[in-house]
């Protein structure tokens, strides 16, 4: 087991099903020899796709044993007949496992508003469980894709108090939330540790929000993101309930989904570079975090980043705005490690050119120190290109 | 006084100072006949010019006898030294009008950071004063334009019960907030009424509540953004204080302020067309106002507009993280006049491709009904296209 790709206790497939035109890997499945701790988290949108609604449902049993993934079609705005489709099609899974219907959890990706062709569940799922194995990580990395560049997956150890350390895999695809109907995040993120239900979903719940929810491509919400977090407990070891431990697997999951995130907001079909705006000197960290978010969706800083303009008065007008209170003129900007704006007044010309320097790197932070407190937040974008406005006013025409 | 660009009480000029290297105008100043009933509104930006501070502080008179603008340098971010130029700006139009310096405003646009030449109020101000007419409105609205495509003027009548009709003058520049250090709002509205400064307050908050603060361009905010308003009294009528006859100024303000906003964001550098997005059947006007600002903001809504796609997933989707509970399946979304998005399912091909045909015009409108009551909301916005981007990403370097 020393392959980063398998984990304990869990086989992968992925196959084409006919769902994607292409004949592309479309139909993706990771099944746990028995039903197992399980947690989730879904979009936060009102508009949520059927596959949402039925996961949603399911996962307050707090536990899981498989994840029926499909790229193609997303299942959204389908009413009735998508609900009926999704729910047959973890019958499908759970009669070829041997499982019960309610411990099949399913999410989808792909256009909005088209009813899916059922035939591509009848035929594509007994193949797909036929397919299952240890090492199917990599086909399910790719039976997920849609407008992604390229499969993205993360892995992470879990150092616990005793015994061998504990292994945690994040296989995930997005591209931003560019296109809502195609570039939905799914993530399933698989342990060997054993955890009960509360410790995953306290462990998954706090690893999304200081990853997926501080990161932003164009401030946009899909009706079908999906985590789902599953711990087959084939580590043997006394399952995690809090403490120590809990931290531990927390990380472990932070780290995984940091990775993948990260991954997201670079695939952002356009995006050339990755940024981290960091906030210093807050009053609280709800502030830092909310003067961070401003920054890091603001449409005049992210032009700026794109045509590697240090431009303070953008950022500091964006910080500015966010309804946190603190003194301009104390404020420091930072871009790219070069002071460039400092006690209410800019830096002049050779800093703005020694930071243009450093903006065209891949990635970069931009730092405001508030000097207004003691707390600190961070949030990652990336920058908004002439890529973007082509594939997002070109997309359908 | 059939010139609309006339207003009983009022004398303007506009004149090239050297603020800007072209030569263009870039001093503009309207004085009235005595100290007379004003009011005024500034931008919300913690990150508040030097003229911006100087103004809000002496409008707490309730009173004024003329404002300044100038273009070409917006005065922010300049510390002390910024703060001495705007006092003594209004210092040298105080002396040559033999007036009170305290009851001269200032506001300025153009770049941040940079101090003012001071020679170009030293000279430019007795210049200034000398070419004061009754008919100085043209030379007023074109000297206080930097990145605009053009002057922007409107008026309207104010029918008080009594007597013959006021009369309103606005007179603004702006280009949406792409560029924050050169595309400020500054507005002065006259009229020829006479009214309390505190119905003159009124009816300009109120006014600009329905207008200014109820479009985009991109959601960024300016440090200088200022609307005065005077109110001359020449037209002999009791002062008003409050019912139908200041709903009567209120209304004419809104649709001078309105149309002047309008003229902003058609302006937005790169803007093609304008759109109003309308909410109707929401649960309360404040949850209307939410969900039509979430869609007008929403980039992959601009984008679509750029693109004459009547993408009714991302109107939908923006609607649904507006934070407002409504059931998207009952929901309703037309785009110019065409229905594209009914109970829950979306009404065809053939349905897009009239809309898509309607989304060529220059103005038209979205609606979107969320079933969910009986209160309705607007916003107004703006394409985003690849204009937006190059100014934006090209703008200094």
């Amino acid at each position: 087991m020393d392959d980063p790709l398998m984990i304990d206790g869990f086989r992968f497939a992925g196959v084409a099903a006919g769902i994607k035109r292409t004949g592309a890997l479309d139909l993706a499945l990771v099944v746990a020899d028995h039903p197992v701790a399980a947690a989730a988290v879904f979009t936060r949108s009102l508009l949520r796709a059927a596959p949402v609604e039925l996961s949603a449902e399911r996962i307050g049993l707090g536990r899981a044993r498989a994840v029926l993934f499909n790229s193609g079609n997303a299942n959204a705005a389908t009413g009735v007949e998508g609900m009926r489709l999704a729910e047959r099609s973890t019958q499908l899974v759970a009669e070829a496992l041997g499982a019960r219907c309610d411990e099949i959890l399913v999410g989808s990706t792909g256009v909005i508003g088209v009813q899916l062709a059922f035939d591509a569940f009848e035929t594509g799922i007994p193949n797909l469980v036929a397919a299952l194995r240890p090492e199917g990580a990599d086909d399910f990395s790719r039976a997920i894709l849609t407008t992604d560049r390229g499969p993205k997956v993360a892995s992470a150890e879990v150092v616990l108090p005793n015994g061998r350390p504990g292994r945690v895999l994040a296989i995930g695809k997005g591209a931003g939330m560019i296109h809502p109907d195609m570039a939905t995040t799914l993530v399933v993120v698989c342990t060997d540790v054993a955890a009960t239900p509360a410790a995953i979903d306290s462990a998954l719940r706090r690893a999304t929000d200081l990853t997926f929810n501080r990161m932003t491509v164009d401030g946009d919400t899909s009706t079908n993101d999906t985590i789902v977090a599953m711990a087959s407990g084939a580590l043997g070891n006394t399952p995690i309930e809090g403490g120590d431990a809990l931290t531990q697997l927390t990380e472990a999951f932070a780290t995984v989904l940091g990775a993948v995130g990260r991954m997201i907001v670079a695939d952002g079909e356009g995006a050339e570079r990755v940024v981290e705006v960091r906030i210093t000197s807050a009053p609280s960290t709800a502030d830092a975090q909310q003067v961070a978010r401003t920054i890091a969706t603001s449409l005049l800083v992210k032009t700026a980043i794109h045509g590697c303009d240090p431009n303070w008065g953008r950022i500091l007008a964006a910080a500015a705005r966010a309804g946190v209170t603190f003194d301009p003129a104390a404020a420091a900007v930072t871009v790219a490690g070069v002071a460039v704006y400092r006690d209410g007044a800019p830096l002049g010309l050779a800093a703005d050119e020694k930071a243009s320097e450093g903006m065209k790197a891949e990635s970069y932070a931009i730092d405001v120190d508030l000097a207004a407190g003691e707390h600190e937040g961070q949030y990652l974008t990336c920058d908004l290109g002439h890529e973007y406005v082509r594939i997002n006013a070109e997309y359908r025409t």
